[in-house]
């Protein structure tokens, strides 16, 4: 059959094929430690499945409606008023299968073809797939290192907007850098915003993923609530990743939008499952607290012996369970400056897997430094403490 | 938020507005006889939840690959074989979240802007809706009352057959007319997809939904699995409409994409639950049957009523769980000849929800007849005989 000619601007995660390869090296028998994976290899609370179980048996095995179960959005909507101190109602909310379909839905609901969309880089490589997929021009912005963390690159932002310019991606609390907007700087943002008549995807996955401090969201800033619309995930907070369910948070007039797209794409989302996440919400949180301080005691380990090591400095993020390491110098020294060299070779060499800045995007230009990102939410700290001595004594000798 | 321009042209399911006026009859305190849902008041099989449940304790809840469960892709791939006689492997088959996702995804893989897709009308309102908003031009085909049955209107296919037509969308065993082809209309269609080099999505989501005989797909046909992609649900055969599980099944290359589009669009469907499929499709057949013969009680019940109304003629369709009388007569000398009138009339006055033509689909040229669409898969067989009693009385008198 002969492929439609969109398919060619289609992309996708390159990050697979490092499972993949991952895969094939265990098979051989050796041990790896899989710091690739964004996927979690904790359990989903037991309240959360309960909840589930005892409503699949109850009968909510039928169609819910296309915007989501009228409980959930509301009891939803409360939660993120609570976190963010926004004032949705459940009116702004549509249910929907993972935090990912809120990125197609809103470009398809927002964005003509021909319009520029900003969007991070490195980043979650599903933005740019679906800015071209759809027609539109994919602009990419970057991350600068601070001195305590990476720093989103506002100047490049605002030198980059042009009166084509429509929407801004903008993942504060960032996949793969653990970037995170201070007062400031969402300030500033909000002003080029306003000045340029934006639209705002706040791609949230990670706003409850947090270890110290609160998070802060785009959106409750003064004027923006009636311009961003907030991606919203079950996956990270209740460690149901392979559940799918998530949620589009924004203006009625758009949400309205995205539930029609709902109706048409996938009629609504499982029905039984949301009564799990109202559990997760309104329920007893100790196992959704012990998510966070596994993932915590999980990331100093890693940062502690990542900074050990001779060449790579790594920033401590306070949310987001990745770590994005410069490695510039212990590349250089170990001679493994080309990024799939370097990954496959630590992979042979020491079975720590992982991904590099090549999977979150091009390079852009200008770059000199070299960066890999591991993620901690699908390996124990006792795997962490063995893969990343490992890769010490490897990369030192 | 100024919405984008391609949201100008897509369409809905209009059935929701009944459903809507329904529920506020009943919470006015009145009886309502919900014929117009095509959703199912029947469980899903117990152990089709039990394998659901025992995969999710199992920790069945990080992300499966985006292709679906591998089992499942084999065990579906054995059953359609067997079923169809087909030649499917799980390279054939990529999990979705639903039967619906196919109908996007299948477009957006192989339509091209400008290309014209011929669709059934009377039909399922969402692959027009999906074609306009990808940009393909909708042209419709219709149905024709036979003896026994409606039949599709093949001289209709062919002769809006031009140079740009690419794409032929057959829901055999219909809904909402419950039409199916013989043996002789495959081969009259098959003549027609080979002569204009068409694509065909199949539609089949009630190919296991059947009373009588064995259901046919087209897909089996000589040369046509290269030219076919197979929607395939879990939704009716095992009563799981709200679990949204399905499948695209088709060549591999059209598959490889419609799972590019997967990682783009949702990642991959609810882990967990494609145990329950693989269940389903593998374990204990009891309750499976026991949905049919429910079914097959409630179709012959509703039949029988409708057609001991002066002035209603109803087909017995073997498949689907739909009823599509021809009301024009008894309509005529009530009065109610507008649709909109007639339906909440009936409603007021009865009790009795039901759909009409008019909720699939415009009007085509020439049509003079009127059509309800009753749905018997959300109604005891109890409830059909006091609503159509009802309705019986109402249209008598």
């Amino acid at each position: 059959m002969k492929i439609a000619e969109r398919i060619n601007r289609l992309g996708t995660e390159t990050a697979f094929a490092v499972s993949a390869e991952a895969n094939a090296f265990a098979a051989e028998g050796n041990t790896v430690y899989p710091f690739h994976l964004g996927d979690m290899n904790i359990p989903t609370p037991a309240n959360v499945m309960e909840a589930a179980i005892k409503a699949m048996k109850d009968g909510k095995t039928g169609y819910c409606p296309n915007y989501g179960v009228a409980e959930l959005r509301d009891v939803l909507a409360k939660d993120v008023n609570a976190s963010h101190g926004t004032a949705y109602s459940m009116d702004n909310v549509a249910i929907q299968p993972g935090g990912k379909p809120t990125i197609a839905k809103f470009i398809l609901a927002l964005m003509n073809p021909g319009d520029e969309v900003l969007y991070p880089n490195p980043g979650y490589p599903i933005y740019e797939s679906q800015i071209e997929f759809h027609g539109g021009k994919a602009v990419p912005y970057g991350y600068l290192e601070g001195e305590h963390n990476f720093k989103l690159d506002i100047d490049a932002i605002g030198k980059q907007i042009t009166p084509r310019t429509r929407i801004l991606v903008l993942n504060d609390l960032q996949n793969p850098t653990g970037a995170e907007c201070g007062a400031e700087e969402f300030d500033q943002l909000a002003e080029l915003v306003l000045a340029n008549d934006l639209y705002v995807l706040c791609d949230e996955a990670y706003f409850d993923i947090r270890y110290e401090g609160q998070s802060q969201s785009f959106a409750a800033l003064p004027d923006m609530a009636s311009r961003c619309v907030i991606l919203y995930t079950f996956s990270k907070k209740f460690a149901m990743t392979g559940w799918r369910l998530g949620a589009s948070i924004g203006p009625k007039g758009v949400i309205d939008v995205i539930a029609k797209l709902n109706v048409n794409d996938e009629s609504c989302s499982n029905h039984f499952i949301q009564y799990g996440a109202i559990e997760g919400l309104t329920g007893d949180q100790t196992e959704a607290q012990q998510i966070l301080n596994t993932l915590q005691e999980r990331r100093n380990t890693a940062v502690d012996i990542l900074n050990s090591i001779d060449g790579i400095s790594c920033f401590r993020p306070n949310a987001t369970f990745y770590l994005f390491p410069n490695v510039t110098r212990v590349m250089q020294r170990k001679g493994l400056t080309d990024y799939n060299v370097m990954r496959q070779t630590i992979l042979q060499e020491t079975g720590v897997s992982f991904c590099t800045r090549l999977h979150f995007g091009r390079e852009l230009k200008g770059e000199d430094q070299l960066y890999v990102r591991l993620a901690y939410s699908g390996i124990d700290t006792s795997e962490i403490k063995n893969g990343l001595n490992k890769l010490k004594q490897f990369l030192e000798t």
